[in-house]
C-alpha cells in the first residue's frame, strides 16, 4: 500500500523518509560504537531571525506531534533502505521496531521566539531521538516562515479580514501547510479545499477572470455566477473596464451584492472610486476584496482607503522575503557513558566559523516588567528562578512516546494573538529593526 | 481510507483538493449557464523571468500528469464539498464521474523558457479543464523555481558533483519535489531519503556534529563511523579542530579514506590547508566536500580551490532568492458558442494593471542562427513559418485524457543540459542580466 493508490502524486509511505540518509547511517554506526542508547537532549532553535524581524512564530508543532507519532519503517522502507545498503542487518531489526519513546517539550504552537529560544526540547535515546531531527525542521522551518508573515500582515491590516490565497504558487503540499500556518499566524480563511478539508480552515473564493471570458459578455458571467452563488457572492470586476462592470454587477445583484473584487491596477485609487461608484448605486453595503501581489507593505499603504478584505498569495506562501526559518536542531547534552543511569554531559560544536552553539538542557521564561510586558527572553540551564518559575515557555508535548500537546487549531492562534500582544510596542512595526526582546543566558 | 493511515502527514485523499475553492464554484456557475462545455485553451506562462535570471527552467512536468491522472473526486471529497456549500447536487453528480478527457501540450521538462513561453497548454471543455489550474500551477511554479536555482549552481560548480541537501529547510514534501528539480537542474545526488525511494535520486550523507559529540572523543566517534561505513566514508572534521581532525581521520582510516567534511568557517581558506594537509599524510585520494550555506556565487568563488563536491541546502530549495515563479494559467480561447463544432474565439483580460495577456492557441519555437546557437523564442497563433517547423517546443503530453508524455527522470536531466547548452554563451553568467533570448510574436 502506498500513497499512489490514493491519488497522491508523492509515494512515501510514512513519515520515517522525510529524513536525511545521514540520520541512519550515525544510527548504524552509534548500534555498532554502542553509544546509540545513550541519554541524549536534542534542541531546536534559531542562531538569528531573519534580518531585520522583530520576533518570530512558533507554527506546525501539531504538524511536528503528527509526523512523530507516524515516523515508523515499514516493511517498504526497510527493503529501500537495505538495497540501498544505507543501515545493516542489526539496523534493519532494530528500525523494524522504532517508535519514539522519550519526551519533547516545545514553546506552544503560536508563542513568539526570539534567537536562542529552545523552541523544541526533545529527549530519548540518541537513536530515537536523532532519527527525527529533519522531519523537525522541516516542518518547524517552512511553517514558521509562513506564521511570522502572516502575523505581519494581521498586524498591518488592523481588523481586516486576510484571506490565504498561495496554493498555486508554492508546492501543493506545502500549500495546506501554509493555509494552517496562516490561520495559526492570523489570517481568517484560505482559497485552499485541502485546508478546509484537513484543518477546518474557513475556505473562500468565487470566481476568476477566465469564467468573465468564458461568456460572450460580461453581464452573462455575473447573471451566471449570481443564478449560482447568490446575490450575496462576489464579483471580479477588472476584466474589461471597472466601472461598466460595478455598473452591470449592482445592476443584476442589487444592492445585496456581497462584494466586489479588484485584482489588478492601483488599488488604493481604484478602492476609493468603486466605493464612491457602489455608494452612489446604492450599495452601501457591498464590500471591496482586493488581491493583486500584496505583502504587508501594500496591505499597510491600504489602511485608509476602503477596503474590506485582503487576499494575499505569493508573499505570504514565500515567507514575505524569508521563505525557511534558521532552525537547527543540535545535540546539547548526553549520558556521559553507556550506562542507564549516567549523569547528563552538556556537548557543544567548538571549531571556529560562527556555528557554535550553547551545551546544555535548556529552560526558557520570559521576564515581564512592572506593567506586564515582555522584557526579555531568559534561557538557562540551571533552576529556573523563582521569579520566573510562573513564566516558562517550555509545555510537555510528548511524555514517554505518548503525545500529549494535541490542541484545536483555535488554540494556536488565539494564542499567537496574546503572545504578540504581550509583547513590547515596537514589535509590531513594520519597519526593520532588531529582535524586539533580547534573549538572556542566566 | 485516507493518507492519515498511512502515516504521512496530510489527510487529503486524492489530488483533486490541492485547488482553490473558486475553481469548483465557476464550474457550478457554468454548468448552470451552460458554458461548462464549452471547448477551452488554457495556458501556463511567465510574464516575466525572476529579476536580473537569464533563463528559466521547466520541472515538474512528470508531476503534473501524475496529479491530472489522480484528479478525482471520491466520496469523502465530495462529502466535504456538499457539507460546505461548495458546489450544488447537479455540480456533485458531474464531479463524481470527473476524469480529464482533453488533451495537453507542453514543454517537455528540463527545457528552457522565458517569459511568454507557452510552457503548458491545456485543452478541453471549460468544465474539465478549469479545475486543473492550482494543482499545474503549485507544481510547476514549485519545482521550476528550484530547477532555474538548481542550474545556475551547476554550471557555477562547473564538472564538479553537487550534492541536494535542503530537506530541513522547506516542507517535508516540497522537500522530496525539490531533490527531484535540482536532479533535473543538474545536482547529482541527495540527502532525502524519500527523493531516494520515490525518483531513485541517489541518496548520500554519512555523520552530522552530533555523532561526534554524542562519543567521548572525536577519535571514538571517527573509529565508530569507520568500523560502520568503512573507509570509504565522509568524515566530518569541523567540530573541534579542524587540523586535529584531519589529522586523526587519517590515523584511523588511513590514504583509503573516501572524503572528508567541511561545514563551517572560511571554505576557501580551509580547503587549501585541508588539501595540504591530506597531501602531506598521503591521503592524496581523500576527498573535500564542502557545505556550508552555499549559494551559485559561493560555489563559483571556490572554483579554484581544492574542492571535490558541493552540498547545497537553504539556497537550493528556496530557489536561491527566488521561490517561486510567476507562472499563470490563463484562458486563451474559447468556443464561440455552446455548439460542440464551435470555432475557438481568442480570449483575453483586458483592463489595465499590467496583467494583461494575449488570447489565442499559442505555438512555440526556437530560432537558431547559422551556428545552431539560440536566437530567439517565437510564440505564434497562426500557422507555424515553415523554417521554424522543426523547431517546434510543445510535445504532447496528454491525448484524450490519456497521459502519453511520461519519461524517465534521467531524460528530463539531460534534456537540461542539451538545452542550456543550446544557448547564447552569456546565458550561463551569474551575473543579473536580460532573458538571454528575447520573446518574438510571429
Amino acid at each position: 500500500m502506498s500513497t499512489a493508490d490514493l491519488g497522491l502524486p508523492v509515494d512515501v509511505p510514512s513519515t520515517a523518509l522525510f529524513t536525511d540518509r545521514y540520520e541512519l547511517t550515525m544510527l548504524r554506526a552509534a548500534l555498532r560504537s554502542g553509544a546509540a542508547e545513550r541519554r541524549s537532549v536534542f534542541e531546536a532553535f534559531t542562531r538569528r531571525l531573519p534580518e531585520g524581524r522583530r520576533y518570530g512564530v512558533v507554527a506546525g508543532t501539531g504538524r511536528v506531534l503528527d509526523a512523530v507519532a507516524n515516523f515508523r519503517f515499514d516493511a517498504p522502507v526497510l527493503e529501500f533502505l537495505e538495497r540501498e545498503d544505507v543501515v545493516d542487518a542489526a539496523t534493519l531489526d532494530w528500525l523494524a521496531d522504532y517508535r519514539f519513546t522519550g519526551d519533547i517539550w516545545g514553546y506552544p504552537e503560536g508563542e513568539v521566539y526570539f534567537p536562542g529560544s529552545p523552541i523544541l526540547r526533545v529527549e530519548g535515546s540518541f537513536a530515537e531521538a536523532v532519527l527525527l531531527e529533519t522531519v523537525i525542521l522541516s516542518i518547524l522551518n517552512h511553517d514558521s516562515a509562513i506564521a511570522a508573515a502572516a502575523s505581519r500582515m494581521a498586524v498591518a491590516a488592523g481588523g481586516r479580514p486576510l484571506m490565504e490565497m498561495g496554493a498555486r504558487r508554492t508546492h501543493e503540499l506545502a500549500a495546506v501547510a501554509a493555509s494552517r500556518a496562516a490561520y495559526v499566524g492570523g489570517f481568517r480563511s484560505s482559497s485552499n479545499l485541502a485546508a478546509g478539508f484537513r484543518y477546518g480552515i474557513p475556505t473562500i473564493g468565487t470566481s476568476a477572470h477566465a469564467f468573465t471570458l468564458l461568456h460572450d459578455t460580461e453581464r452573462d458571467a455575473f447573471t451566471a455566477q449570481v443564478d449560482a452563488l447568490g446575490r450575496g457572492t462576489t464579483l471580479l470586476v477588472d476584466t474589461y473596464d471597472l466601472t461598466a462592470a460595478v455598473r452591470t454587477a449592482v445592476e443584476i445583484a442589487g444592492p445585496e451584492l456581497g462584494a466586489v473584487r479588484i485584482d489588478s491596477g492601483d488599488l488604493l485609487l481604484l478602492a476609493h472610486r468603486v466605493r464612491q461608484q457602489l455608494d452612489d448605486l446604492g450599495a452601501k453595503d457591498t464590500k471591496i476584496v482586493v488581491t493583486s501581489d500584496l505583502d504587508e507593505y501594500a496591505i499597510a499603504s491600504l489602511a485608509a482607503a476602503p477596503v474590506d478584505s485582503y487576499g494575499v498569495g505569493t508573499s505570504l506562501v514565500t515567507g514575505s522575503g524569508h521563505p525557511t526559518c534558521s532552525m537547527v536542531y543540535k545535540l546539547v547534552a548526553r549520558a556521559t557513558s553507556d550506562d542507564r543511569d549516567a549523569p547528563l554531559l552538556p556537548v557543544a560544536k567548538k571549531s571556529m566559523g560562527g556555528k557554535t552553539s550553547v551545551g546544555g538542557r535548556k529552560w526558557a521564561a520570559r521576564r515581564l516588567d512592572e506593567d506586564g510586558v515582555a522584557a526579555a527572553e531568559v534561557v538557562g540551564t540551571g533552576p529556573v528562578p523563582a521569579d520566573l518559575a510562573d513564566h516558562q515557555l517550555l509545555v510537555p508535548l510528548v511524555r514517554h512516546g505518548e503525545v500529549i500537546g494535541r490542541e484545536p487549531l483555535e488554540a494556536a492562534r488565539s494564542r499567537h494573538i496574546a503572545a504578540r500582544a504581550g509583547l513590547p510596542l515596537s514589535a509590531t512595526q513594520l519597519s526593520r529593526g532588531e529582535p524586539v526582546l533580547a534573549t538572556e543566558t542566566a
